[in-house]
């Protein structure tokens, strides 16, 4: 099957975004990666980048130019260039190449959209009201953010938080039997639809040690994870636990299930980050099109000095292709 | 340099820890293990293993009878060797176990204590006072139970929980200044003692995502966990952080320090058990002698079915006679 190639966003131009993106083109072999459009100010790779160049207009020319260089759609954006050095121009300019990427595979020119790092709090400074690039692009797919999930997925785990960046100890008071059951559907689904997956295993943790040890170390399980279970078990859906969070994630227990859905943020990150730290990828479920980004920072600390390491960003191509040829398929 | 045998206490006679015991003895040599003797009921061995035993009445006895059998100091207890039934007997014979081993162990016949998996419930029923094992070597030792510490070992990583069987909700309340300092030193010690690492470096995580994000998410980074590691570095010792724990876990992270001194249970126990689920050993650091124990419980459910895996046991005994080995050393 013919796809349209796939579009990704630079990020932030002061960032390792233009590096780890034209190292994916210099590496495209070995990475295994497909054709794809890179969205932003070609000055910016330039700055980073020896590499040839391709200048297009159109997502559907870079297959062809894929061969010579790295494709650009270019945006017209004040230069804000230096490595490690953030700036508004800067801002203006991710955000603009995330609205464009996103565009592009909202209209089907382009098969799915790879996001590259962002700084926040430059964003802030211009007036960005999300809380991150999920959010964004969420809203421009007409779809609630509240509906859509992070996945971070790798070759042997994919862990879903259903709380994401609360203090610890707001953890608990924020969990409810509804957005268990929320983040799991949508989990499920995006097993099925992402993955390819027709029957997806579920696998739920505990919030306190043990699990809870049967209440004696916290009542959450039984009051707000077991029910959640129970809901999604009755709409016929393969969902164990609530499991003992330390004994989920050895080799052995990992292959017993599709995701593990985790009640809160490091409780999903420290497995996957400690597995997989090169390869995991961070997927937004529950969109009309399929996104992905490497699961990493601006890093403006090592912006510009060719060390950063592009297999996260490869990772997140390469998902990205293979999420949209499934896709797709089930259409 | 010649070392008395380790002492290594059956557990509860009912669970996995007789036919783990056993396995190491059958399995040696593969698990290039030394001398040891096991404490116990024969019984309990006998009913799951068909291998031969030797009876001693001193762990000294043991060098010389290991070639032909599982040494076994026999201990008079009620007759509790049904597998996958704990009993009030069963509890009674593991607790004399635990105590003979101790005692073997403080008195020099025994070069270090290794304890098979114990029921809480069944030694609560009993009149058991401690919240575990090691409290109540703690105890034997002279030592109180806030002076130990617990650190989960593996080849490529160790941890240490500063807080432990708390609900989620209740970690950051419980958290202080003073408590980290506590255990990060008693964790350094112990590093230096029964590690021989003259410098040991200690990595201190945050308590909420991307460790509080200079506030953002959670001011106890700020509040509670810099300025202990202000006052540990002030000592002379090398310790950093606080760390986001979602990143500390990979290999690469994980050269850069010989102990990760993590906030809570599952922050301490998920990497450690997702790295190293078939060899993490629980070490208690902080006695005057080597105590060490397999990190899994009794597994009454597969107990008396030649399904437990030895390998956690055997990482336990190995390490137990390395860390005596360091510490003899350095005395």
């Amino acid at each position: 099957m013919q796809h349209n190639p796939l579009a990704v966003s630079l990020g932030d131009p002061a960032g390792i975004g233009p590096e780890v993106i034209a190292k994916c083109w210099d590496n495209r072999s070995a990475f295994a990666l497909p054709a794809f459009v890179a969205i932003g100010d070609p000055r910016s790779v330039a700055a980073v980048w020896d590499g040839p160049i391709e200048l297009v207009d159109d997502p559907r020319q870079a297959d062809a130019a894929f061969d010579h260089g790295l494709p650009i759609i270019q945006l017209n954006t004040p230069r804000s260039d230096v490595p490690g050095h953030p700036s508004v121009a800067g801002a203006h300019a991710s955000l603009d190449a995330l609205e464009i990427a996103v565009g592009l595979a909202r209209s089907g020119s382009a098969s799915a959209v790879v996001t590259g790092p962002v700084a926040k709090e430059q964003l802030y400074a211009i007036g960005f009201q999300h809380p991150g690039q999920t959010e964004f692009v969420a809203e421009r797919c007409g779809v609630s953010p509240g509906n859509v999930v992070m996945m971070l997925a790798g070759p042997t785990l994919r862990t879903v938080p259903v709380t994401t960046h609360l203090r610890l100890s707001e953890v608990a008071a924020n969990l409810s039997s509804a957005l268990i059951e929320s983040r799991g559907r949508a989990a499920l689904r995006g097993l099925q639809r992402n993955f390819g997956i027709a029957e997806p295993r579920l696998a739920v943790s505990g919030l306190n040690p043990h699990s809870g040890e049967g209440g004696q170390l916290g009542r959450e399980e039984i009051e707000i994870i077991e029910p959640a279970i129970a809901a999604l078990a009755a709409e016929g859906w393969r969902v164990t636990g609530p499991h003992p969070a330390d004994t989920m994630f050895h080799a052995a227990a990992r292959a017993n299930y599709d995701a593990a859905l985790c009640m809160y943020h490091d409780q999903a990150l420290i497995p996957i980050k400690a597995v997989h730290f090169e390869d995991a990828v961070n997927v937004t479920l529950g969109l009309p099109i399929v996104r992905t980004a490497p699961d990493h920072g601006t890093a403006f600390d090592i912006a510009g000095q060719d060390r950063a390491d592009p297999r996260p960003m490869a990772a997140a191509i390469r998902m990205a292709v293979e999420n949209a040829m499934l896709r797709a398929e089930a259409v």
